[in-house]
Parts: C-alpha cells; sequence; structure tokens
C-alpha cells in the first residue's frame, strides 16, 4: 500500500484499479449486484468522452435519437443468431402496472431489433437512404462476473444504427465507424488502439462483419474499446426493412451498428494510470489545473488568495480550473489527492511565491522531481497552454511505446508459450493464423486463455505458416489475453 | 384539414397535437404499448431543453452523476407515501440471466430510494453537505393513457437529488431549483409559467412540500412543466441517511428532488404551434435559419447555390443554419415544410434577388404576409442576429399574453361553473381557497375535472372567502384543467 491507500500495480493490478476508483471517487458498488453508481469524478470523464464522440457523428452526418428501453421478447428472437448470442444475458420484464404481462418484455442489451421495427415504418425509398441514426442510452446485460465500468449489469453507451443502399456503403460506414473511434480513442482519449475484424467466433450475434479497436492495458492485456458492425441484411430480413430502388423494385436495406460504452472509461483507467493513482489527458480530464494555495496565518491566507485568484482569472477561459481553498487539510495532503485523481497540472503557490513573482508547476505525466518547474506569474496563461497539449502528446506517446515495446511477433508456437504466464498479460503477438476456429481454440486451450483480439487491417505483405497448424494463412491476427 | 394534412387548432386541438408530432416528425409510435420513439428532430429540441438546463444546474453547484435503473422492490417499500403512489406504476423485473430472481427489481419510476441507499454510504459529516447531485436518465411509469411527449410509459428526465444539513436549506434549494426551472422556461422556452406550491393532494409521494412551474397551452389546459419537493427527512429516516453534526451529534439529513422531463417538449408545442405547424423559439430550435434557394435551371441553380452559399457563410458561426437544397421539391412546399418544422427564420433567395443583392426573409411568428422583408444581402447578418433576438421576445411576448388574457378571478362559484366548458380548458382560475380536501374535492365533481395546478408565489394581499364553502382563505390557488 502506498501512502494513498493504494495498491501498487506491480503488485496486484487489479487491486491498484479498484482501489483508485474507489479512492479518485470514480464509481461505487450498489446494493443492485452488479450494478455500479459512476460518481461525479468518474461521470464528468464520461461527460468528455460523449462530447467527443457526439460532435464527431454529427459532423459525420449522424442524428440522435431516441428508442424504447423495453423490446418486445419475440423481436429479439426474430434473428436466429442475435438470440443465441443474447438469451443467456436477458433481463425480463413480466408485470407492469400490477398485472402479468402477455408477452414479457426485455430490457435492452442492444438495440437492432426495436430500431429495425421503426426503420422498417421510416424507410420506403432509395430516398430515404443512408438513415444515420445514434443513440446514448442504458443497456443491461445479465453477467455473472462484474468489474466496475469494464463489465457491469448495465451499461451507459451509444450505439449507432444506420441503413444503406448497397452493400458496400454499409461496409464503407462500418469501416468509417471504427475510424471514428480510433481518432477519439488516440487524438481525445491519448489511448493507441489496433484496428482490425474480429474473427468469426468473436463477431457481433447478428452481424456479417464486426471491427474493434484493441487498447493495452498497463498488465499488457487487450481492452477492446468499442466496436463496429456490417450487419448486412441480417436484421432487414427478419424484420423487412426494404425500400423501393430506383427502378421501383423492393430491395432488402444494409445496415450497420457500433457503440462505445463507459467501459471506456476504464481504458483510461489503466492505460494512463501509475502507482499515484490516475493520469488524465487533458481533453478528457474534468479539472485540467488545480490550484493548491499554500498559507499558515490568516494574512498570509488573505494575500496567496488575491495572488491564486489573479493568476487562475488569466488562463485562458476554456481551461477548466479548480482552486482547492479546502480549509484544515495540509498542502501535501492536497498534493496527493489531486495526483490520486490525475489532474494533469497542478499550481501551487504559497507567500514567498508572492514575493518572487511566480508559482511552481507540477505535471502529473512526469514522476517526481522532474515533474516541477518554476515559472513567472505573466508567463503562466502561455505555460499552462503548452503545457496541457505537451501532457496530451507525451501521455499518448508513453503509451504508444507500452504497446510498442509489449507487441511482438513469435514465429514458432513454442517460443508464444514461453512467453505466456499463468495469469495477466504478455502484450499483443502478431502472429500467422490460416483463419480455421479449431486454431483459435488451441489459442485459448493452450495459452492460458488466450484469444484472437481482431485481425489488424495494418499487416505484413504476403501469407504466412499458422503458428498452430502451419497450414498456409493469409493474414495475421492479434493474439491476447482480454477484459 | 389544412394541406399541410394537420386539423385546425379550434376544430381538435388534440388531433391537432398528434398531427404536428407526426408531420414534424418528432415522435412516433412504437409496437411497445404507450412508449414512443423520439426522431431526431424532436430529439434535437430535448438536447437543446438538456444543455440549457445543465449549464444551470452545474452554475449552481451541481454535479451530474448516474446510478442504476434497477431498485430492489424492497427499497421503494421502505417510504410509506412513497410505495403508495408508485406502486400502482412499477414494471417489475422478475427474471435475470435466465434465472428467477429471489427479489424482483422495480425499474427506477423515480430514484429517491436507491440514491438514499448510496448517499447513506458517502454522507459521513456536515463537511459531506450540502450533496448536490443531478442525474439524466429515463424512467418508467406505467400509465394507462400515454399521449407523445405527455405521458408515455418510458420518458427521459433530469432528477435533481440533494442532502443538507438544516431544514432551511433544503427548502430554500426546492424554491431555488423551482427558480431555475422558471428562468428556463422563460428566458429559454418561451413558456411563462406560474410557479407555486401543490396542494396536498397533488405533492410528490414521499415530500414534505412539492413546488411546480404551471404552463398554459393553447387550449387554455394547464401543463405541469416541472416539479420540485422538499423531502424533509422522509427519506432520510427510511434509509438511515444521516451525519455528524458540528457537536458530533448524528442527525438526519433534509432533502430535496426535482425533476423536468421530455414532457417539456410537449409543452413547447403547445405553447406556441399554430395552424401551419410548429412554432420554435430560437434557442431551443434545432435550426435557427433555412435558406430556401429558388431556381428552374440548371445555370440559375449554380448561381443561386454560390450565392446562398455566401450569404450563409456570412451568418455568425453560432447561427444554426440549414441549407435546403433538395432536388425534385418546389418551394412552396419547403416553405411548408419547414413552417411545419417551426424553423423561426427562413431566408429565400432567387435570380432577381442576386441581380437586387437582396434575400426575402420570412419570419415564423408572424402570419402571412407580414412575415415577409426583404433584405440587403450585405445586412443579413446583422438583420439575422436582431430578429433571433425578436422572435425569442415576440414568441414570449404572445404566450404570456395569451395567459393574462386567459387568466381571472371569479368572485363566486356561480360565475366560475359559467366558465367552465363541458370538455378542453378555459384558463387559469385564481380564487380563494380554504386549503381543505373537501374543496379541492369540490372543484373535480362540480367542475368538470378541474384541479388545483398550484397555490401561486404570487399573491394578493389580505384573506379571502373561499370559493366552495365561503370560510376564511389564506390565500389564493390556480384551479384549472390539466393535461
Amino acid at each position: 500500500m502506498s501512502d494513498k491507500g493504494i495498491t501498487p500495480q506491480s503488485e496486484d493490478f487489479s487491486e491498484w484499479y479498484l482501489d483508485v476508483i474507489r479512492e479518485a471517487e470514480l464509481a461505487d458498488y450498489t446494493p443492485v449486484k452488479g450494478s455500479m453508481v459512476i460518481r461525479p469524478y468518474g461521470y464528468a470523464i464520461w461527460e468528455k468522452v460523449q462530447a467527443a464522440l457526439d460532435s464527431r457523428f454529427k459532423a459525420t452526418g449522424h442524428e440522435n435519437a431516441y428508442f424504447p428501453l423495453f423490446i418486445p421478447y419475440s423481436f429479439i428472437q426474430r434473428e436466429s443468431e442475435h438470440v443465441e448470442g443474447f438469451a443467456p444475458e436477458l433481463a425480463m420484464v413480466t408485470h407492469g402496472g400490477g398485472e402479468e404481462l402477455e408477452e414479457p418484455y426485455v430490457v435492452r442489451p442492444t438495440s437492432e431489433t426495436i430500431i429495425n421495427a421503426m426503420f422498417a415504418k421510416w424507410i420506403q425509398s432509395y430516398r430515404d437512404l443512408p438513415l444515420l441514426i445514434n443513440q446514448w442510452a442504458n443497456v443491461v446485460r445479465w453477467e455473472k462476473r462484474t468489474k466496475p465500468f469494464l463489465r457491469t449489469l448495465e451499461f451507459l453507451w451509444q450505439e449507432g444504427h444506420t441503413a444503406h443502399a448497397t452493400p458496400e456503403e454499409a461496409e464503407e460506414e462500418a469501416i468509417h465507424m471504427l475510424g471514428v473511434y480510433q481518432d477519439f480513442a488516440e487524438n481525445v482519449a491519448a489511448v493507441p488502439v489496433v484496428p482490425g475484424r474480429k474473427s468469426e467466433s468473436e463477431k457481433f450475434a447478428g452481424a456479417v462483419h464486426s471491427y474493434s479497436i484493441e487498447a493495452m492495458m498497463k498488465d499488457k492485456r487487450a481492452l477492446q474499446a468499442g466496436t463496429s458492425h456490417n450487419l448486412g441484411s441480417n436484421f432487414a430480413r427478419a424484420f423487412e426493412t426494404q425500400y423501393l430502388d430506383e427502378n421501383n423494385e423492393l430491395q432488402y436495406v444494409h445496415q450497420t451498428s457500433w457503440g462505445l460504452s463507459t467501459r471506456f472509461v476504464g481504458a483510461i483507467i489503466m492505460t494512463h494510470g501509475d502507482d499515484q493513482g490516475l493520469r488524465l489527458p487533458p481533453r478528457v480530464a474534468p479539472i485540467q489545473v488545480v490550484f493548491v494555495p499554500i498559507w499558515r496565518t490568516d494574512e498570509e491566507r488573505t494575500a496567496v488568495m488575491n495572488a491564486v485568484d489573479r493568476v487562475a482569472q488569466s488562463l485562458p477561459a476554456d481551461v477548466r480550473v479548480k482552486i482547492d481553498d479546502r480549509e484544515g487539510l495540509r498542502p501535501g495532503f492536497k498534493f496527493n489527492d489531486w495526483e490520486m485523481r490525475g489532474v494533469p497540472v497542478r499550481i501551487e503557490l504559497g507567500p514567498r511565491d508572492i514575493e518572487d513573482q511566480q508559482v511552481i508547476i507540477a505535471r502529473r505525466d512526469m514522476p517526481g522531481r522532474e515533474s516541477k518547474i518554476s515559472v513567472p506569474m505573466t508567463d503562466v496563461p502561455a505555460r499552462v497552454s503548452e503545457l496541457l497539449d505537451e501532457i496530451q502528446a507525451n501521455l499518448f506517446d508513453q503509451a504508444t511505446t507500452f504497446l510498442r515495446d509489449n507487441s511482438f511477433s513469435p514465429e514458432a508456437l513454442a517460443t508464444f508459450r514461453e512467453i505466456v504466464p499463468e495469469t495477466g498479460g504478455y502484450g499483443f503477438a502478431h502472429a500467422w493464423w490460416c483463419g480455421r476456429q479449431a486454431c483459435e481454440d488451441r489459442a485459448k486451450a493452450e495459452l492460458g486463455g488466450t484469444t484472437i483480439r481482431c485481425l489488424p487491417f495494418d499487416q505484413p505483405e504476403g501469407t504466412g505458416e499458422c503458428i498452430f497448424c502451419g497450414e498456409i494463412a493469409e493474414a495475421q491476427a492479434v493474439f491476447a489475453k482480454a477484459y
């Protein structure tokens, strides 16, 4: 345990994760088994995620709408792979208004079915296409083993649902939206990701192709951070979602869906955090700059607070600032507290700093002494703006280096086996795979639960030999232990 | 029926309302009885409502959080009035993950109980108070008679939940947040409201006092547009939500809750709409200015679209603009279409306007010919900014005049009776009321379902005689037919 009450990452990464969530007040357990409360500080991070995604969805022509929470059970059953995939995880509403329902409702685990019921009504002709919709919503999946943000009974997400005239357009949309996720992950959350296609066994229940972005957590395990699906006409056939084409002939629409959830908050925590707690990239940080005033006497307090206010006022209006004027707490306690909460920039200001017309700035992306610089008060606005950009870039660089340093290409199964530990992650293994389920299953069985995360878009040239069976393989897959 | 396919308000206001919702594509019915889909244009209005409220909540020190959708049934039962009020409207989850639950979950109809379970954990000492939380969420109440936006099985809302050290602070918060709602309603949505206290029979199940803002729809019926409750220590006692005061003694917290929902979109429709469709106040309008280019030949099209783009580019960046370049539709059709959708400002631009270096501007808040002016192209940016302010103010003035013209003070029950029609509304009757339930019940029975909407904060001086029993009355109540 550190003095902040958190377990070191090297000792137990899972405990570290839960400790940080508790101490930084990101989430809490509830009396509803498997459901969490997202506390204000955690929710504020989610709001930043939402804002960044929402503006990107709108910029690419998508509109928000809201569909019912409840779905008639018979709807879920219409697409055969879909019901098979989701049936074990459903929450069922059997009674309403004091009476038993004739047909139970399902609490939506995802909304393809209810949305297709509406799309079938709204789409008449090719002129109605493409239809580009997004929904911000809660969904419920009855998970047995839960963990805050990563896997909870209920979670918040956005789910995009689109309908197109041709298979090509649907495929293009699915790939394009995965690119939007990658752009958000890397340029907003500073989380480097590997985009690629899911194997057949890992794809969404009802999809033709599924794509994902895979991030590497600091325990070297993979986290699926966002998914995008080409649904083909599977749901369109189940719900008769058809349009009249330019030749006045009825055609099924071609669809996509794509989602990113509060799980991403977990990705941010586990990509950037260290033994002092959270480290938040400035673009998703609810507080970007925290002032810790230092005083002993009331007289000092007045002078220091005046100076703090003056410096804070001088910052650009779009910088998110907090002044920690709490009474009865030592500065050292406050330093620890804001480090735990991952605030990118801390500004310390005491009586001697007023004399020197300077402040001490500590940046969260660097360790210990390295992190501190003194800055003349007049330079603070410019320096803070620069620093926020630098920290954003540096956290991304650190995570990118970590991802690169822990990615490898085992040539033979024997060498692959050597680096797979009993528990925890070992990084991303890029290895040739023949594409057959049997070899995918061997990974799981022989390599301690290793799974294929995706077939990365970025592939080496030519072909190779499948690392399991030695037969010809067209593509490499990323093998990893996953959350 | 008008040429827009909507019933005139004077003929059947309820049909007019449903017609506008359908034709302006605000919402749609779903296969889930009583649940609606909020379509993109309706949802975009809700997003404006959300943004305006959310910034006000944050400016008054509230933080967003997220609590579970499911609530153990036993929690609902802990506060006796609360369970009595909500039991008939509950949706029950009895099965999850393929198994019957030991204790059923309720789908939240409101979150006082689950939030108190968390508050009891988070609040230890007076230093933790006040605790000021808001949640944006969906809730479910099993309503038998539903109507889009006004009353649906599931709806979207925000629910504020706060905990305070003293009864006075809780009362102050409840009143203050009602003021925030009034500010939003009048200054953002241009909906004038009467703020006041609810009678005992109309208050929230579990509250000490309830307050509401009451708006008058164009059929002269009242719509409760937002509510705020002083919960006292009712829930605190049920959930042992206690704190150690400065003398180290355990005290119950004093609480409030307050909510405003997608119902408010209905209030906007019915406050401002006319026989041509919606009329949206600029501050909640998803599109504030629509350009309708007019051309016959391809050559004209190119010249006109260039001019439209140039004028549109010249507008201030924060004006929400749409260019209707749809092919194959006559300008007259487009005019009707955007009038239906209530866009405040329409700009028409054709080949002759290019020659004259002018545009035609039509404002949605004025009828027919009155609404049109020609404006030199160079004046458009300034004129549009002015117009948006003028339209915002004018819609509020029109609604305020309507509210005033349809408010009256009957001196005797006989005169009150005369003005109550069989169906529909008659306006707001400000009449003395003794405060007794028996007289309140007489209003309902003898005046065709009339109810007390609130006891307005704004009261005449002195006392009067109850309009029903003639006994001394300390205050006037607003009597009206309500949604």
